[in-house]
């Protein structure tokens, strides 16, 4: 073994890591209402995909100030996401996992999203960002459970 | 501190990262109902059990297709499982961890199983595989708890 | 690149795996009622607060053994937290996520508590360890939010 083949298994524990910490950071964000750090997270030409609306990067930022998002922060919410499967291949990678929108109803909190996300990654000068994220209702749609196939 | 030194803790992060990378793709394979992914999780004479159910990993391919499964899926569902704290002893590692099975219900999701979890995994030649997973429900059953006791 | 190079990114990633275990061992340590284990987490002078207690680390072994803990445990529940957002500089580290409680209520698992949590991080002789843990109830509140802005 020689210190270059090293480097290379250390940059791959690098990756994953940078990508576990970059999907991580969409709940934070999102209930901080912090624009910026949101869509930091993304691509300058990355998107993001839910229900039926699409959203480039560029807009990401007015996602927080959405009427639906400002409800879920005044009742009290949290947007929880699992540690994602990930799939490294060079410069781009794929990450499946779950994510549940828990919104605070009576004296509870009250799961009133739960879906299947996509996510392509790539590379970037500065870290892993998010190209592409697909989020999809799981309320039984064949095309929800699809987006978490094997990568 | 040597390359041989070095190359010791590479490996000891490169195993952790294997091991969070298995158990984040339990929830996937389950919820996009691809057996073969989840039996690839297992070692070949590994086993699942859960409830009063022991299944051998042989028969893991099938556990999506059976109908309590079938029905999760047609309401729509998500296995959500926490990144497990994880032991690691040379070629075995242990991780505990929690499970929730997310199940729609009118206009939300309900919490159907709340579980604990204890995962004993071994290193094979295909990489890090589960040798026996336990699964209890949090029901308030004292043998549920203690699947959560430290490694 | 020297070795000592490669060594500062090994420590980096070794830092972080860490963190994410510290935080990923809270749940199994409040669930399998286990004191000793859940106070091992925090520094020595490190404390925890949430709602309007504030516990130092030397009290935190009788965490489990308050009623309201015990009712939780009697009835079944889990303690699940997120994976963390983290940023490390040098011997300290912030980082934040979510946390729920899940109770076992008729038949089904109730979320009886969401928080925001934020936690301060130290390197000790034995490892990372808490210095602080700050929990507030996901309600409405902005303070709670606020645990969750950009570290």
């Amino acid at each position: 073994m020689t210190l270059e083949d090293l480097e290379r298994r250390v940059r791959a524990v690098e990756d994953r890591l940078a990508i576990i910490d970059v999907i991580a950071s969409y709940g934070p964000s999102a209930d901080s209402a912090d624009g910026p750090w949101l869509r930091s997270l993304w691509a300058a030409d990355g998107d993001y995909s839910f229900d039926t609306t699409r959203m480039p990067a560029a807009e990401l930022e007015g996602l927080v100030e959405l009427p639906s998002h400002q409800d879920y922060l005044a009742a009290g919410c949290g947007h929880l996401l699992t540690t994602p499967h990930i799939v490294i291949d060079g410069d781009r990678a794929t990450a499946v996992n779950h994510s549940v929108v828990l919104v605070h109803e009576g004296d509870a909190w009250k799961p009133d999203r739960l879906s299947a996300n996509r996510w392509e990654l790539v590379r970037t000068d500065d870290g892993w960002s998010v190209q592409r994220r697909t989020n999809s209702l799981l309320d039984g749609r064949a095309a929800a459970r699809g987006l978490l196939g094997r990568p």
